[in-house]
């Protein structure tokens, strides 16, 4: 074993196997309609091709790739498939890949300002940029009292909200005694589930977390928050934090946030905006009147990983009193003290998640923003809604579907008049088919379909040609009955 | 405004502008260490060169890149370089970077087995692979009780087996009925700093968490442990999780498994291993014995973004009861049902931490461990070791230095014997020269340097020039005293 031996990639290897992968997804991206949008493989068919144990000795490179396309593929739901409606989307693009390859490439690691200050400044800068772009309130600024950071999911924006609305309300006590079990927060019915998720891992449990009443729109209803909050006071527990909602997971309902704003203040409770997917919406200034109220937030947050074409994961998270969320995570051993930190002149952004490590996530966020401009985005967030819109025009022309929800933006919940089964049998046949991915939710307790246009490269004819599969499955379900 | 109008990268576009990227990633690699390894800039220094606002309209690529370039490499920390000696490493490798490229292009979203099957098989079967080769126990199998999953961080991990912990003890009531401030945790006083975070986000608090004395070697004591456990139960509290450390970052110490294990078993507490960097020396079975015990543990993690070449994100946790943990953070809303989840054949990996979307990390580990071979990353862990145990004994030999703890692996820790200023000239002087990176912790109350072996790159040649720069500063502020 000499001195000089190595197993590693050099840089010309790199170079060579780079281009080959940069090649493999631009015919990826080229051929990505040829494939079932849902994958079709069954539980334990990708596992069952794999060898069942690790090689001893290195591979080529080429032999990896191959297994890629011949192994790996079979087993993927192609998310970056223009006829994939499923869920809510979650966007690659050309800049994004390339602004995270450029992350991976460079393989800082951003927990301390001095660990890589451009991971630290540019991100800093790029969530200032955002709260111009989406007309965000000021005191979300870094240069005001607040300052955006990049986390991984809404889930994780949604727990660190959480978690400094329990402390703000405990007088920062209870990350140090712990919870007592009379912590109470709130969110409605229609809350995504990793708010529950969110009181389940803080301690103050899903019991405490209040799901308050909708209206007919799927919209929390500021009173039954209001009667809720007083009566948990009266029984002598602590509320402290309320999740209103831009767009629902289920069906895009918009909770009223000047209304339950007003509330929070006064009851002083820590308000977070969930927008998941339309906040990218409010990149354009006509959707912006459906967060009227914003102003009031103690947080807001929203995935440019969904709709905004910069890949996973990408959560932007602003909090309008930095100090606050500080001074709810901050940890400082020894071996992390460095000049930058003790001077108070530079963020640190491990104090502004539940991880410590972090990627250079601004990159790929930056590339975005550049490669398109406002422009851009605007146009194809404007494309989306507009497709959108037009579907929901066709489900209401037609006799046999109804509209189950309002489409402010790209969502459609629509169904089948025929019940739950013909709207069950439909979707599986469709998604079966590989030729477009649909899922559901229940509204009111009955079966409903989603379809969401959001996918980057979605374009009229692909939202056509899903309206045209739907009805022909009705039509084929009529002659079967 | 016509239907056609598009600001997307094309796939020709991509594969140029990809190849472009690669290349300046090859040619990174190359000059790497022709950089400061500690960026130079000042607080608010890239900031300032960054412009005021978002751009209107895209801007062409090649501007991107070369902002890259010209704005951010100034304030980039080189963790790739051969010369970083500081904290833990975090290594990239050619094959790491390629893999997570593919799950860039590939884009899919592994929140449900469902969403793409091969996320989440592969997964679970580089998993299991790495079971073996780390020689841990089988009930972390997947095909036993157990299971791995890829966290982002060991901070996540960590809080994971925490919640584990605080679940189980609590018969799974916690969760919905919030912690009651009774709940104890316990760790050394050694112990990384993300506990103290795990414990406050869990709502057990800090000061709940036990910090246990450790002994000479900076390892926990059973002993105390044990006896702080009981005066915790005499006290009417409820203990319900240990951690302990196999290789803690201030000095790589190692906690007594076997001991503290013997402990939990007699008191049902959850036994968590934190491997984070030291994980990886297991692939050698020479190195196992520092993990005696392993057996008796709950849960365990490592971070093979640490030391094994797979590029951040990516933290290795299994359980020996993937039970306890779906238990603890299960969520179900209607809008993610799906036929396979229902069937209960699959694994929704959704379940097993604390975010809901998750991307295609396995492909980096996978791609890592097949372009390496168990022969290739046992050369490298091997050579890391030697160069360390090299300089340690260097340090024995110069009658100015002393070794300040054990040195078990790749960290030696020491110091210049003329006291904490000394050491602190020394490091800021060689961290100033931008020549290598060193960074410190407290042993003992002393100030005391770490000099961490472990970047991919780093040979034979960095760690002499490195001691070589050592004693030269050394020599100089004995000139100047």
């Amino acid at each position: 074993m000499t001195e000089d031996k190595s197993f590693h990639m050099t840089p010309d290897e790199f170079r060579r196997y780079g281009h080959a992968v940069v090649d493999w997804i631009a015919d990826y991206q080229s051929r990505v309609e040829s494939f079932p949008v849902l994958s079709k493989v069954k539980p334990g068919e990708i596992r069952a091709s794999l060898p069942a144990n690790p090689p001893a000795q290195g591979e080529p490179f080429q032999a990896l790739l191959k297994d890629v396309e011949r192994l790996i593929l079979p087993g993927v739901t192609h998310w970056q498939s223009p006829n994939f409606f499923a869920y809510f989307p979650c966007n690659a693009s050309g800049p994004g890949i390339l602004g995270d390859l450029l992350s991976s490439g460079l393989g800082v690691q951003g927990m301390l300002w001095s660990t890589s200050p451009a991971c630290t400044e540019l991100e800093t800068h790029v969530m200032d940029w955002l709260v111009g772009m989406l007309g965000l309130p000021e005191k979300f600024l870094s240069s005001s009292t607040g300052g955006g950071v990049i986390q991984d999911t809404a889930s994780s924006a949604a727990l660190c909200a959480l978690l400094a609305g329990r402390e703000r309300a405990t007088g920062y006590t209870s990350n140090k005694k712990g919870c007592d079990g009379r912590l109470v927060a709130y969110a409605s019915t229609q809350t995504h589930s990793s708010l529950e998720k969110a009181a389940m891992i803080a301690g103050i449990g899903v019991e405490h977390l209040r799901l308050i009443e909708v209206d007919e729109n799927f919209a929390m209803q500021p009173e039954a928050l209001a009667r809720q909050i007083e009566a948990d006071k009266h029984a002598g527990l602590t509320p402290c934090f309320v999740c209103a909602t831009v767009g629902t997971t289920s069906s895009n309902a918009m909770d009223p946030i000047a209304a339950i704003g007003e509330i929070c203040r006064r009851h002083n409770l820590w308000l977070h905006v969930d927008a998941a997917m339309s906040g990218t919406a409010m990149l354009c200034p006509e959707f912006r009147h459906l967060q009227d109220g914003v102003e009031l937030a103690d947080s807001y947050n929203f995935n440019p990983h969904k709709w905004m074409a910069v890949n996973f994961d990408c959560s932007a998270f602003w909090v309008s009193d930095r100090k606050a969320l500080i001074q709810t995570l901050s940890i400082l051993p020894e071996y992390l003290r460095n000049q930058a930190t003790e001077s108070g002149a530079v963020i640190d952004y491990r104090d502004w998640h539940i991880q410590l490590g972090r990627r250079f996530r601004s990159l790929k966020l930056w590339f975005v923003i550049r490669h398109y401009g406002i422009e851009g985005l605007r146009h194809h967030i404007r494309e989306h809604v507009k497709l959108a819109q037009e579907f929901a025009g066709w489900v209401r022309n037609d006799d046999r579907f109804e509209l189950a929800a309002p489409v402010p933006l790209n969502l459609v919940c629509f169904r089948h008049k025929g019940g739950d089964a013909v709207n069950q049998a439909i979707m599986d046949g469709l998604n079966r088919s590989g030729d477009l991915f649909l899922t559901h939710t229940k509204l009111n307790g009955k079966l409903t379909l989603r379809l969401c246009v959001g996918q980057t490269n979605t374009k009229a004819w692909h939202v056509a040609n899903a309206w045209k599969r739907i009805r022909e499955a009705a039509n084929e379900l009529q002659k079967i009955a």
